[in-house]
């Protein structure tokens, strides 16, 4: 019945319409198992996923541990401080204890760009039935990010209906440091490929011209884009304009470091000319959400009040999809692994 | 059938008769599962139950994911070594993530005294059907140590059969750093609800005569004491004279950081004064069982014979009970979210 | 049915005959699991084994606990990082404490030779019904990777039915850091055991004369060898002897630090002499294979590319064959301590 081809999640810039479809579907079933009762699916009952995080982060680990939980999966995690790296092992050999101990889905995340890929192409050479889904590799690529924010904009759009189509046409609007950002470039892969037209905001120095034809070509390597027409990007730097004419924005994270390296030069005057509050939504033409990869440095790139105000910000929404899209991934990659 | 009020647990001021009954009850009932063959309770199976310890502890940790493991819930840890609190995460967003992510209990550590009642207060005031369970904040409370002290304590003296009535009109000493202890406090509420008398012992400088009233009134903001008429508090400076009276022994860890603060001048003497040993027992005129709530400093508050002196020292059974006492708050709490 | 007779497992030289075969035969049961479609066993079903890691492993830590899992059994792991050892807590304490809660098989590692056997003896003194597995003690014994690498041989030379026999009169090199190796302490016992002669192989600084008589007579406190005929361990310096008449090599993992304390002058001169390379396996009269109990130091202990040809290395063989045999180790004692 499914048409998944992928045996490894990398980046987005391979997906098909039909991909995401498949994805969100699913991700709508299982969001509504603990309202139906089945808290747990055994789907993946006695099957190995493992957590490979040479980079740490609570958040994403949490969710896509708990996300093979209800699967019923066991879950084995690695990270580095816990670990022998201090005895030299590079990440392909932490890879291969894993794969030989029986993990069949290796979720990892690395801060150099490109690991999870070259990790992937070895198992490959070596013919292993195992599945690389990357949790984020540098500036690269984080695509279950940007998946569950797909889902948490289409589940606004299609009243709780979450399909690729409801954004067809819309306006997003990414604002703040989109260089540094593996989340802003996932983003930009799966918003465009659903037809939405994407607004980036932010100064210069996080913000080149050149990211508007981030995604008017495939990644070298990759034969062709599997999404006949894309979106539009368009850079504004005038947040006031930007806010204008969307229909939703996405908040990045602002790495306090980019301040040591002189791209911009004080918060208070990001938070003023870049940040989200109450008082700026006015210049909206309509009521618009607000999404944050999290988590959020209040008072930059939005107000704490905002935070907190559920009726506009989605943040912990974003934090609930994760759950669902990040099993709907685990399913579909244990379930290529096994046929 | 139950009666349990409490949506969260942060302390034990609050605590009626009924509630310690309900929860003696139960731990009762949890600590004979073992021998029945029962293992696990399916009770909370497929519900998320997260440990967020914000200072860290392995024991309490553990106590509560093994009880949390027997009632077959799942279990979800976080600690800020392997986190994102070097990203500026508040304990709020770090609670927020969890709640989001499904959590139904919320096991919080904090060095601070008063954040699991502040995140309590949030939670209540966002309508989030979300328990908070304190696993000890800063020098306020620790009530689950205090409950499984009091598990220990009646099961003692009822004879292997709970009940908070076996410990009325007992004498019960608490002796060492009463003014640092989470523990203590949390003792004095348990102990003289259901009618024990309890002698603090210990140096001016860890003992400050206003002790004595203590449980005299609610804490602020708490209208009245659900306990008609509590045990007296008594503060007694003489080991000697408080053994002679006593019937039952609890020591409070001393931490080492006491001396440099010159709150003690020396270890050796504080043992010497404070410490309990074989010989000193002596001086009481009954046998009575010594409490600790781990880990213990050998030689310092008691010597190393009596601490693995298994018919006088309660410090293994506390630990086992700790188990089932966990289990009790954790399906109080978790039965009362979903009714 | 089983003759299964050892309550703890702390090192070889007490394993008989049938020892060895008891574990191989199991091993060789719940390697086939997966195969058969039953991924779990319900063997130790709601039952608590707990990983105390007192020196930090990842490999071997994850290892006993996918074997626990395996078996059905909770986990709870102890780490010092994660802990109260900062507290001043004993190894004894935090024993105690795992015990107390309802742990009925310790997986202890230790930096300090010993400690799990002093353990051990303590338990059974407080007649306690608690296992000690050794994962591990400072440079004394490491049972359970000695016995994976003794399932990995016999499997080879078995052709994948692993018995005992199949490696009598065999000729197995141990190269490299044996002085400072406990897995080449325990190879030394189990190998002999089943009759193969062990050939071991070093520079003088990191393997002394005297290791030809190692496994002459049981170690101090054991009555007798319990077995009859033991292969013989001769010493040869030159790996190039060695291999022309071994069937099968270890390399042992070379700890950097043996160069600062002058045991080695050069890594380089190290991998000349004693490193394994595709080109100077054509020494061997016949096609062996190379184990290692990992990680590898690319291009010191073995090259990189014999590292990934796995039809001559089988370390991801061994990491894989640690999983059925811990599976076997606590299955032994788990359910000796039931009867």
């Amino acid at each position: 019945m499914s048409n998944w081809k992928h045996k490894h999640i990398i980046d987005l810039s391979s997906f098909s319409a039909e991909d995401y479809k498949e994805v969100l579907q699913l991700a709508n079933r299982f969001k509504k198992l603990p309202q139906s009762g089945a808290r747990k699916l055994p789907a993946l009952q006695g099957r190995l996923i493992a957590t490979l995080f040479f980079e740490p982060s609570t958040r994403t680990r949490s969710s896509f541990e708990l996300a093979a939980k209800r699967l019923s999966a066991d879950v084995q995690s690695f990270s580095p401080s816990s670990s022998s790296l201090s005895k030299g092992e590079t990440p392909l050999d932490t890879v291969m204890t894993y794969v030989a101990m029986g993990a069949e889905v290796l979720v990892i995340r690395h801060s150099s760009a490109g690991v999870p890929a070259q990790l992937a192409k070895y198992l490959d050479q070596k013919n292993k039935k195992v599945s690389i889904l990357n949790g984020g590799d540098g500036l690269h690529s984080h695509p279950s990010q940007a998946l569950l924010d797909l889902f948490t904009l289409t589940n606004y759009f299609g009243n709780g209906q979450s399909t690729p189509e409801s954004l067809f046409g819309k306006t997003i609007t990414i604002v703040g440091d989109i260089l540094h950002s593996r989340v802003a470039r996932s983003n930009l892969w799966s918003l465009t490929a659903c037809g939405a037209n994407v607004i980036l905001c932010g100064p210069q120095s996080l913000l080149p011209e050149d990211f508007t034809r981030f995604a008017d070509k495939p990644p070298s390597g990759q034969k062709e884009d599997p999404i006949k027409r894309r979106g539009e990007i368009t850079i504004c730097r005038s947040l006031m304009k930007a806010l204008k004419n969307t229909d939703a924005l996405i908040a990045l994270r602002l790495q306090k470091e980019r301040m040591s390296e002189n791209l911009i030069s004080n918060l208070n005057l990001y938070h003023h000319e870049y940040g989200i509050t109450h008082q700026k939504l006015e210049w909206c033409t309509k009521k618009i959400p607000i999404l944050h990869p999290g988590p959020v440095n209040r008072g930059i790139e939005m107000s704490s009040e905002l935070l907190e105000d559920n009726a506009i910000c989605l943040v912990n929404e974003q934090v609930s999809n994760g759950i669902p899209i990040r099993m709907a991934l685990l399913y579909l990659l244990a379930a290529t692994n096994i046929n």
